[in-house]
């Protein structure tokens, strides 16, 4: 009985301790997709995800890479990812763009999804950016105030504003195409 | 003075005509650095450009461009211009973001805006994309309700988190680099 309870203490221990972060591997995607799929789950769009594996795999290691990826590892297992890639301010010229964090819900609140925001800050002061930036839902109150805290700007009056490929074909098909 | 009358309704008629559309070329630059710091002036924050023309010139046209640029001609001169580059979505796969879309003071109204706009949608539909995506401030409501009629979705909930090249070193030197 003691004995259990030591081992116990020792697997908690081993759960809590610092993930091993690293750049993504194409044998990694299915981890990968198996994280989006599950943040796509949570928030009740399971339909919306249409990227497979072989679509990441040759969309992360191509001859021009659409994104980057750092993964969090523990005995062996992907339990995080931090996904991102390059965009272009007008102002100030490149910089890096945090499109995905994402914690498998069993190790939420266990320091990896820190690690991942700090791997990406690191990675865009390596690569020299003057900005970073991502978004955040208004309703969640903990992440904005964690962005804040951290030193981040949380800009309230601009919008997103997305044209699907079916928007698309329509707004085309009653305009004159001019290019 | 009839003959004056005729000439100056020939020039409201040439300058109203629809714009010349054409990529960008790195002689361009100079007039697209003078559209983003004539809107930098006109959103009082003159000093917040950067950039400069070589810079644009040389990521515009890298080995691995990292914009690409629209620009409306009239007369042989510049006056406006789309920006956009690759963003990708962990569920849709590839999209085009539109960063700028800018035209010059005395040809708002002429329609040059709708033909970059149309210009930056029939290049998303060109290139294949799912999505389209950039961002408008919400009090801008002319421009909010252009793009839901042209069947964009404007996302509410969505904010915009920027961290600058100070606030990532303050960050970084309180934190451990996991990576």
């Amino acid at each position: 009985m003691g004995v259990n309870n030591i081992r116990l203490n020792c697997t908690i221990f081993v759960r809590m301790k610092t993930p091993k972060l690293r750049f993504v591997t194409p044998d990694d995607m299915e981890a990968v997709l198996g994280l989006i799929q599950e943040l796509a789950d949570f928030e009740k769009e399971p339909e919306a995800v249409i990227v497979t594996v072989k679509d990441l795999q040759r969309d992360a290691f191509g001859d021009q890479p659409k994104f980057s990826c750092i993964v969090a590892e523990k005995e062996g297992v992907i339990v995080g990812m931090a996904l991102f890639y390059p965009r272009y301010s007008t102002w100030k010229g490149p910089t890096l763009h945090l499109e995905d964090l994402i914690v498998t819900q069993p190790e939420r609140g266990t320091g990896v999804g820190k690690a991942l925001y700090t791997a990406f800050i690191a990675e865009g002061k390596k690569q020299g950016v003057e900005r970073i930036e991502w978004v955040v839902l208004d309703w969640n109150k903990h992440a904005v105030e964690f962005y804040k805290k951290s030193g981040a700007n949380v800009l309230t009056d601009w919008q997103t504003v997305q044209m699907d490929q079916t928007a698309m074909g329509r707004y085309l098909a009653t305009e004159n195409e001019n290019i």
